[in-house]
């Protein structure tokens, strides 16, 4: 059923979470400590996965192979190639090959992307450019209620549970919630294969993205900026803080952007027409994310 | 002069460090706080760059823009267009258009990989897949020594240096170290362009990699493993833990890979046999970057 079937007050948790437990995220691996004694520690798997469409190759995505098959369908969505209308008839994984294939009832005109010779590089997708600016002129996000008490609930559930992230640095992770309720948190090596999981999600189970919140780890750039408008949610959230182009492209298609979130305090860069400060500032807690499994 | 010549006793700091206060690097942006107060704060900048290598359009890199001719030279080489043997004769950079130019003697051979369909995606550059691994069967990577009194030194010395990454959330930096001096510190939006330019300043210096240790942020996935390795660095170490995959390939170049990095403690998963545990691990300090300028 979809996610906005179900009254926020009736639904106790999380519909994806991570699993840090889940055997085939992590391996074993044996090396040496600081004092020379042998250690053992878990790292988390990376793997290539070679997304088609239809019959063309679009990309080689490294990723914890968790959700295949929603990397597949949102990374697609989030390029473009697949839009409003056309109908997806089959995602195949072959676990083999690390292949995934998404299949439409009909051609899709991905094939002029892919002649296009402007690729990005970066901490981003190997996007074409121009495709991730494309469509953002004629889109404007929805109307929606930003609650800040929503805000600082969403924080403290988000960085008290488990998840895969582990040794020092920032969670990559992304998670989409509505209201005070975190729905589904997925996380992957690299930020943009979390958000293009979502994404896959949403698309799958034809959850709407108006009255959505979408919660990051890491910077707001331009790019994270540019998915979350492609996906239609009309608030994006950080911990971490901004930059000026992703600021500019927010302010363009009116989404909220909040970043340096920690503890009650943060800053609204954009779209602050949403935000209802309802919260007593002071009843925020848990500043900073809690570290769980021990993992490399 | 090369870095190489210069004796380390000699070397009193680094030849590049970030310049947190370069007014081109942030802009001042108004918004509004969590009590709704107007605020004004300093957001790094992101701009896109155009690479050209020759004639051909190559990338569009998101970047801070400090470093265009450094990060296109790194890039170009990473990704395997720009050999050894290979003569740049210039590289012009076009403030207005965002636009640099590498130009070789003659043509490199790049329009072969330009019309490979592979691209990789996730938190990585819009690199071609097959070429990233390309190269890495024939490669190993030259003993060396690697003291942990010189990895205490340098995380100490790194954790303190003012940096532009501001906010919350990991410093996207790279450093480039010669025993226990950090030499050049370069920063960005993604941790990529970060060691391009780094790679950048070595190929326009004439700086070896033999003698050299890479100190980054953030994990050690399989693309950062593979990055160093064609850079002909031996070490790469960093805070944050690993990948699975970026260890097997660090063992198959014989890289000495060091993660989990914080204090005395250290985990070594390859190349443990250019490791001299010379340290006190009781000496060793700083266990957390401190942050500087507060910056959006």
């Amino acid at each position: 059923m979809p996610a906005d079937d179900i009254p926020v007050s009736d639904r106790p948790g999380y519909l994806i979470a991570p699993d840090p437990e889940a055997p085939r995220l992590t391996r074993a691996v044996e090396g040496t400590d600081h004092e020379g004694r042998a250690q053992t520690i878990a790292v988390v798997e990376e793997r290539p996965l070679t997304i088609y469409l239809n019959g063309q190759e679009i990309v080689t995505a490294m990723t914890i192979g968790d959700y295949p098959d929603l990397l597949a369908l949102g990374f697609l969505r989030n390029q473009g190639m697949l839009r409003d209308g056309e109908t997806v008839t089959g995602v195949d994984h072959d676990d083999d090959l690390d292949v995934v294939v998404v299949r439409t009832d009909r051609p899709t005109n991905h094939e002029e992307k892919l002649a296009r010779k402007t690729r990005t590089s970066g901490c981003a997708v190997g996007t074409v450019f121009g495709d991730m600016m494309e469509g953002l002129e004629a889109l404007t996000l929805p109307p929606a209620e930003i609650r800040t008490s929503w805000l600082y609930a969403l924080a403290e559930r988000i960085n008290t549970t488990p998840s895969l992230y582990l040794g020092a640095g920032a969670i990559h992770g992304t998670v989409l919630c509505q209201g005070d309720r975190p729905l589904v948190y997925m996380e992957d090596v690299g930020r943009h294969n979390a958000v293009d999981k979502v994404a896959g999600w949403m698309l799958s189970t034809g959850t709407g993205p108006a009255d959505k919140i979408l919660y990051t780890t890491g910077r707001l750039t331009s790019e994270m900026v540019i998915k979350c408008a492609h996906m239609g949610i009309p608030a994006l959230v950080s911990r971490s803080g901004f930059t000026a182009w992703g600021v500019e492209i927010a302010r363009q298609v009116d989404l909220t952007l909040i970043g340096r979130m920690r503890g009650r305090r943060f800053v609204c860069l954009s779209g602050e027409h949403r935000l209802i400060r309802d919260a007593d500032p002071a009843g925020a807690s848990s500043d900073r994310p809690r570290r769980s499994a021990d993992h490399g």
